[in-house]
């Protein structure tokens, strides 16, 4: 587990920090004793909820703004220690339908933040959340950091650049960006009205609706991660200097069919259905079929590792979301 | 060579097609009976110069305007054929002056075209002009198409993510796209102003104005394309049906280190001198070393080479130069 001791009084920025995971490593950062300052669009189709930051709204400063908008954003950053940079939208479907939408939130405004950090926190540490999707339909698994770039959908084309970015601006401009490229995250706070934050959101609202959900397909093989671990790479991934201008998957504890993980959250739910259903032919044209992280150069870096199970952390994300439905549903 | 027959009739949009390569693309065309447009933006700071075009202006159709100006280029698009993507920015010192306008040029811009194709012209060929800079400094030499990307300047992120919506554009939406990463083009047309079309413009101006240039470093090795063999490369690739969906590499005949480079232009233009100096230390953050092509897969798809060898490229380029010395300096 990260050393929370290190942001005991730190200067951090969470971009995207009402959202699931920005809004989890925010409340972790307060609890360490970090000053913390989250941003958010608080664009409606993604994760950002305010009752994620609701229990520590008192000890958070939010402003609400796009990463590029420097009338905002420069105020944040001067003097920031720590820029978690978790801000982006991560629907693929949604990048079909918009995207030039979509490249301007993942790339340019990513592009624009940079910029401002060049000029207003040049040694601020900062840790991008990328994603896996980049690789595509895997060549070989497990896959790791040095697998061909083939992004399957426009999302994963503007996340590569967006990433890219980062890792230049180390090496062109001397910022100590560090990328962390995610699979599949659950947990408390994500999004679980629909789709927008994967599948697995609407499993977890159907079964908390005591309705059967779908599974689509059911045989492709993926690693999630808990967003507890999520957060725990993130901090370690500021913590650790050897870090500063890489990238690095991030997997999970092991790798699941969809069906199998399917009757992990019935029994983590005790009960409840589903149904396997055809995998439709409009997503099969971006689908990436398995997945498995081999994120063995971030283990051996940083002694990261996940921890939480997956019954133990599905049993803990249902509960959660049975005591808090009405502000996810 | 390629078949220019291919082209009789055909309606062909050439887009950058007032600039160097572009426009000795629009000119072969006419040449061969094909129905030319094309668009430019006529960017002050890149290669459009009207007099590249003017020899064919009574036969070519000019839009001015950016690739994502619906209102112009959707009716550029409406039937045609072909579209010769060559529009964008090249200048990896201006990417870094300005990356937010280098990421709108070179990557925005062309999903909006890519948009734009899919209404209007989703059966055309579109062979967009990449570049072998998102390579960055290689592991090894020859460079293929499966080396990793490590984008050393904006311009190549951009570039990157502009050739990756392509790629895209043809597995999601079917589009018929390919791109060919062109090494350094040289040959008449080429802007020579200034350094914004490589330093080669640079040199030839010098020579031109019976002034010594300066070499910087001097041992870096680098493949030269001559114009006419980068556009029989395009004409190749937009006639072979298998290259549709593929990146190739275009390389050129031979690689020269920058200090023989410097002796062949000397005699090519019968006399002048040159300066070897340092290479400056705020270019070497991006310089990308030796590079030299593997372009062993388009060779052997399509059967292209390079015909026009450094000594009577480099002799015929001067001579174009001292020709059309007002229309270019």
């Amino acid at each position: 587990m990260a050393s929370d001791t290190a942001f005991r009084g730190a200067r951090v920025l969470v971009t995207g920090g009402v959202g699931f995971i920005g809004s989890t490593l925010a409340t972790r950062l307060v609890a360490a004793g970090a000053a913390v300052a989250v941003l958010d669009n608080m664009y409606g189709e993604g994760g950002a909820n305010p009752a994620n930051i609701a229990p520590v709204r008192d000890r958070v400063a939010v402003a609400i703004g796009d990463l590029n908008d420097a009338g905002t954003v420069a105020p944040l950053l001067d003097g920031r220690d720590f820029v978690f940079n978790l801000a982006g939208r991560s629907s693929h479907m949604g990048s079909l339908a918009d995207p030039l939408a979509d490249l301007d939130i993942n790339c340019r405004a990513q592009l624009g933040l940079l910029e401002l950090c060049r000029r207003h926190a040049p040694r601020a540490r900062i840790v991008f959340a990328s994603t896996r999707q980049m690789y595509g339909r895997p060549d070989r698994l497990p896959v790791d950091e040095s697998h061909p770039l083939r992004p399957p959908d426009p999302n994963a084309v503007s996340k590569m650049a967006g990433e890219a970015y980062h890792l230049l601006y180390h090496r062109i401009h001397g910022l100590e960006t560090v990328a962390l490229r995610l699979t599949n995250t659950y947990g408390p706070r994500m999004r679980i009205k629909d789709a927008n934050q994967t599948f697995l959101g609407v499993w977890l609202r159907r079964l908390i609706e005591d309705c059967p959900f779908e599974v689509w397909g059911g045989e492709q093989r993926r690693d999630l991660t808990h967003v507890d671990d999520v957060v725990d790479a993130f901090l370690l991934a500021a913590s650790v200097p050897a870090a500063v201008g890489r990238v690095f998957n991030i997997g999970g504890e092991r790798t699941v069919s969809l069906a199998e993980l399917a009757r992990l959250m019935v029994a983590a739910n005790g009960g409840g259905s589903f149904e396997l259903k055809e995998f439709p032919a409009e997503r099969r044209r971006i689908d990436i079929g398995d997945y498995e992280a081999d994120d063995s150069a971030f283990r051996d870096l940083t002694g990261w590792r996940p921890r939480v199970t997956l019954p133990e952390g599905l049993a803990q994300t249902l509960a959660f979301f049975r005591d808090h439905r009405g502000d996810y549903l």
